[in-house]
């Protein structure tokens, strides 16, 4: 796989019965990074207001992982995009859906990568 | 359409005759989400040895901006994800396409949302 050649896993999360608060979604990236057998860059968290909704990214040498929650629909929107050979997305993705309890995942499988034309 | 239903458009940008540095980037990233009628919350930038490539992540009110770039390929992987009524992800897009001097774009564009179940 080139190195301009990428996973990109596009991941619905329903029925979460585990919503972490900022300290827990830190763990959770770092943890998902950890898994993927990719170098974390930097994360960046974001709680909202009123019903805890957090916003969240890790920044990969590989690419990033993102997560943002809706706790009053048990529904999380997980994306885990990773370039390179080494790379595990699918192992990181698992991560996730297992720290925030989902019950239904649905997930889409898309390959990013530079085209042939000028 | 509810706050937990977003669209994500995932675009690879081809033929770029621009690739900025990190300076360059946080301006455009910052220009794409006030064009997309978003709230940001934070810009992470990244840039790596080499041939110079950036990993750059807005975080917003609305979910998210991504991009990375091989400018050795002339190839950039841009993701805008906005949720609410009001975002306006494709003028986000287009100021990165702008940006980027992009000649080629292939763009995804996907539905994230909630699902009905338990």
């Amino acid at each position: 796989m080139s190195p301009a050649q990428g996973v990109h896993l596009i991941a619905e999360l329903d029925g979460c019965e585990r919503m972490p608060d900022v300290a827990g979604m830190e763990v959770l990236l770092r943890a998902a990074a950890a898994a993927g057998h990719a170098r974390l860059l930097s994360v960046e968290l974001h709680a909202f207001g009123g019903t805890g909704g957090i916003a969240g990214v890790a920044l990969l040498a590989e690419s990033h992982i993102s997560v943002h929650t809706w706790p009053e629909y048990g529904y999380a929107a997980v994306d885990v995009f990773m370039c390179g050979p080494s790379a595990d997305p699918e192992a990181a993705l698992a991560v996730l859906v297992d720290g925030l309890a989902a019950r239904r995942v649905r997930t889409e499988r898309l390959t990013r990568r530079a085209g042939a034309g000028p």
